[in-house]
């Protein structure tokens, strides 16, 4: 079975794979008939398919979302590689074949992460600090299992979220070891609490983000978050203007580090401004390296990477 | 009794004025001698003051915000009018002066101002959101009373927050009435929650402001005001992430437009993009009206206004 | 007879049209046959239409700007709303459609603007100030007519230029009540003569811009102005140093406020601090009022509004 | 006679200066005391002055551009040289000194610039373009024999501004000849209009810039030159919308290149394309040329220019 | 013979052309056929062109950058003119027909070009300064002779680079003599170095740039020179910390003048800001005057032109 | 013995100190007497000290980096603490002082520090780049030792420039083992090359930069590195375009990020966006120790820091 990123113009191939969009289309021919405008991918990448003269029956059928056996040939159309679906049926239980088989999910279980997420959680001294944390990630426990982190910006996988927030979770605790005058339940709540709201931001199903909320693009996850702080005080009977709680939506408000991106205040204490490296280094790497595993190995260069000003990526064999 | 602003260098004057500021400092001499460094004001202006030699007793009579009868000269010292005072004592019960004479203010009692806004919120239709702007203002109706809207900005001075969101209320009846699609209830509560929370940001007396609060300073007046919402809609048994809740947020997150300003999400609804633009030329217009009332008027230009992209003001007289 | 903005894919309708735009084009094919690409508009909307197989006759008789009758047949094309058109003729006088049915206009009778703009201009109680004023008016007056107040940016239809002058006159009129310190008669004069000029720095037709005149490129309509107020005061025998004329060109010159946004100087007088804000208060809060009311009742969100920071206005339903 | 750039800290001295600026101050003490603070300036550059213990007569003999004989004292104040005046007296007859040897000045007589100038007005090909100048240089002609190109940008000096025309004339006729798809007489024309309202937009005598007029404040020399050459026309009997007076208008308006830097449209012609570049390149070659001979000899460095992006410039020996 | 900028829509011709791309693709029928999406060119322009139904001999025959004799039909598809290809064969000797015919050039033989450049060289009054301008001339004479001087922004053709040289070298002598105090051997040295890496950075071939290096990419013209000048001082025997070799890094590191055009340091002698100048200058004047020689006579505007800040040149005819 | 930053106003006090600045200065009085205008430092931070009345023997005595044992008055003038030396004497050997003592360092011995950087010099496999790596270093080995990393930027103190890449070698260490996919070798030579050029850019002495030197000015710390390694690699017989030494000089060349900071290309490798994030969370994290650190216990905020967007930093107590 040839994974997507592998098909080269003129093959003929048969596999599996998931429909991501469909959408019913007419030719401009006269009369007009029905075709299907598909989006097919796998665990490697993805790639833009037609199906002809689809029938009412097709159309009753196939949705996105869906796992499908295709027959296709791979060719070139505009400068892109298309492919023109043959055959196709659904797939069913003997093909024992399972959507997240053909998703992009993050190189750890989200079981795990979850997990690391809680123990560091746990981890926090500081009673008030910790029973906060813990109250916003029980919140939205089951969506930090499946998120991505972004759309299409970094971690935009399955449980990307989750990952982001463990990897950052290691280099805050390699920073408060080499810098001791950084507070570690601090550093630990912020790091879990920064990009919790983008649960509720974004709509996203198997890693891919579908679209924003209402809430999501009227208030951000940046003020989201920081509201959710407010809720979790009043309902655990805390002060919603004692200096904990004020430090943890100091935090979670400053950490894009310029209005421009975002933060209508700037990190003024020494974790909001560890928790910015953190937040910037650990995307961007992450970007670095994704985008180099998803470029086949015959290319030197990955293609532009909008977060990384716009470059791409040199593949260094030295 | 000469105001302020209309002393000119040589004048030999007497008169009561406010200590604003108060300074002990010594002289480069040797011995070094003890003097006051003090801004001296009224309702009309300030002016450096220096009051040489002052004895143990003077430092124990005098501080800053008192009332005092002062005889005095002023001079010009590097280029700018400064009063050398020959005599000093407090303003006693005999005097009948009041403090409040002392001090700028808004042009409306601020008795009537704060009625105003009461009216204004009672007006609200929609007992929610009613609800939610008088929790807001309860929380901090004596400040309301008193607080200016900004440090140097615009409208700083006695009642001045109060004054700015009264004439605001002004145009917003006005627009509503002029263009219908507009939501009246929603408008009215955007223009009193949008700079409430200025009242915890600020440490401000007698219209002036003295510093940031911690809490302002990580978190400032619109994330604050923000979080008040959410506490109102807590309190008031509102679901915190409920449309209402939500539009109010959006309102106060989004006033000041763009993000460099300090808006974390950018104006999404009619009513949000009227608020930024009532707020602005309420702001703007105000502050070219208060740097003509106290500019001289034998000056055809005021000074430079930095909110006006740091232009001067010509009194045009046609 | 449906309206374009009600059309949607699988409809077959018949109905009056105004072809806006009309290309002869060829297919792909082997020979190419022509066909022609028409958008079809009406007072609701404008969509992308074929008409397939064209002759010599139909190209003799069809233009841009003609009405015709349509049966057609809408579907989806690229995912957008595309017509085929299965049969064309022009309108004639027994249909009883008349041109001005079919385009986007101002709310409000072009007389009626036009008229409340010359009563504002009559209104102006400075004899020199009005007759500069009413010599601009009358070298345009025709077009004020019709012409829209931009390309696409706002106010972008029949009468659209008077609308705005007329709103933002009524604006005026209010802050004038509002804040006795703004000269009515300059407020005035600024509002008709800021953007009177497009008249000339656009070619229109029907409210619809096509193009930007070389004057208008070269020049643009803020220098235009500022040489019209001065070829009126030599007219009318006025000094064109004085300093009414210099206030005049004041307010023309810098009401977009910065020079990135095209004032080669910035607002210094009450009045062009005002009149900045009043025309980008109504034009901000028109482009809303417009995106609202063409987009579909059944769509929560308008398409992008590139002059709201390229922000979607969300409908907010309380 | 020492000149003002070779006094250094301790030198006593004896010469004839000018008193660039003259306020009368009083000293801290009690009673205070008057006293002059003064600039003295010559051809090679300006420092400040002290002199103590003025009385009655000193006030009514010294103002400022007066010539004085001054002895003083030379000493180092805050880190800056300054002077203590010892004696000073009137320059009178017999001294033989005269104003104009002590002010900075292009190195080029006056009357030879303005005389290069009308040349290149007059050999203008076509009558109108011609015409247009040549009334332009009759409204100022006086000013151009000693004004300053701006207040201290660049050419900040006596004719700075004929001088800065006359250099930008030769590198104009170079270019045309290196490229003859250029035409001569919009180029010339574009030259001599440029800056020429900068002679009404500031106050200058003497090389030196004292303000800037209410006109070139409120409308700014780039649409002063435009009026003007509408006035031109009318006055000249061509159509104020002609072709070669729109041309001349976008030459002068789009001079500065970019909005933010004051030009309201972009060059959209190959002369204002090529007028931008020559105005640039003369204005910072100057600048450097300026800042070197004006650097005392010994020192390596330049201080700071803020026309060139606020560096310093090196004074390269190889 | 029909030159391409003088194809209109219909035009039947026949005529020899340079495939100067050419891509094989397939038709979206069922079974999709192949054909060949090229775009021809000659000295005056480019289009595109489409040749259906190619054979395996024709996929065989046809290659980029090959010479061929065309019969083709001109029409308009999708707003752009198109050439269908009828017939199409290989150029062969008795055509008598050579490839330097169908492309763009500099209006001056490559030959003389670099012969100006290697005498502006030779006329270097110092010994070390010239060794090393000579030395990276030797480096890349070969490349001198056709390299264009960017892929698309000026100077984009054959032997682009050579030409900027010499006409920099040009104005830069003509500068001299108008201003002594510039270093001629500093600014011969500046202009024959400062772009002589593109060389190196892109990859070109017939003045048709088709990529950039690896090298070009990670370290950029501007900074290879400099690396090549220590190379030419170390190989040399001059010390590559001598102020002679700096102050040659200094013009080459500079002359994009800010850090977001590319330049790590910032001009500060006065031939780095006189490069700057003359570089702009040149290219900014070649820009507009290519832009005009190819736009068909009839149209009133260039294209827009993204080195002009995305502006159309207006073909102003008095 | 009192350390500087534990002074208050009014304390007396006797200790010994550094004189990092002196400069004779004379007072205003008529004759005016010399006095000394002293920064006086200690470890703990600096504090500005007049000395009156200095004799000819105290200006042959006293000089800049000299050991005083002072008695002195704490008094505040204008707003800031300022010292009134009473007596002072050159600290002498029975003292017991010495000068490294009064000096702000790194908290490790630059000996071991050094130690560290050869270590990982030494650890890189790759033999070129090792060796390149070690020519570096050996140019400037005894600046190491001591040479602050930037004026007042950051480190900026005794061997802070050895501390800085300390300290980010072992961020990258942890970084290399939590994402294999970066090269180690790379990354420890970029961060040991990435700044190594700053101790020939910068003229210092004990931790303290005096000046930027000429070459540090015209050519900047980041291609001096650049041209160091294509020095280093002649030397070592590596040619100088191959990709190992290409790869070096992009790291330095990119590690600022932008070109508004400096980097003329940005960073297009995995190890160069590693790096360039390294550099940051270093640099950012130590100005924010550091301020907490010099800022008084009693202080709730530091100064406002330049490098953090010029907030400051609060001292959060939870």
């Amino acid at each position: 079975m040839t994974l997507i990123n592998q098909l080269t113009a003129q093959d003929e191939f048969i596999g599996f794979y998931l429909i991501r969009e469909l959408t019913v289309k007419q030719t401009n021919g006269n009369p007009p008939k029905d075709y299907f405008d598909i989006t097919l991918s796998d665990s490697s990448g993805q790639l833009n398919a037609k199906f002809w003269d689809v029938s009412k029956t097709d159309k009753e059928t196939f949705f996105p979302m869906g796992l499908v056996k295709v027959q296709g040939l791979a060719h070139t159309y505009r400068d892109r590689l298309q492919v023109k679906i043959m055959k196709m049926r659904l797939a069913n239980e003997e093909d024992g074949v399972s959507l997240t088989d053909f998703i992009r999910a993050a190189p750890v279980r989200p079981v795990d992460l979850v997990h690391a997420i809680r123990q560091a959680a746990a981890g926090i001294a500081d009673p008030q600090l910790r029973s906060i944390v813990e109250f916003c990630i029980r919140k939205v426990e089951d969506k930090l299992m499946h998120y991505p982190a972004a759309k299409s910006h970094h971690h935009n996988y399955y449980a990307g979220l989750a990952y982001h927030m463990t990897r950052m979770l290691e280099i805050g605790d390699f920073l408060c070891r080499q810098r001791p005058f950084l507070n570690p339940d601090l550093l630990k709540a912020g790091i879990i609490l920064h990009d919790i709201a983008k649960t509720e931001e974004m709509t996203a199903e198997l890693g891919i983000v579908f679209d924003y909320s209402v809430t999501g693009k009227l208030i951000g996850h940046i003020s989201m978050a920081s509201n959710w702080i407010t809720e979790a005080a009043i309902r655990l009977d805390i002060a919603p203007e004692s200096p904990k709680v004020v430090a943890l939506q100091h935090l979670v408000l400053s950490h894009h580090n310029l209005g421009e991106w975002g933060s209508p205040v700037q990190p003024q204490t020494a974790e909001a401004v560890a928790l910015h490296h953190i937040d910037a280094m650990d995307a961007k790497l992450q970007m670095v390296e994704d985008a180099l595993d998803t470029t086949p190995d015959a290319e030197e260069w990955t293609p532009f990477i909008r977060g990384l000003e716009n470059k791409a990526i040199y593949r260094q064999k030295l």
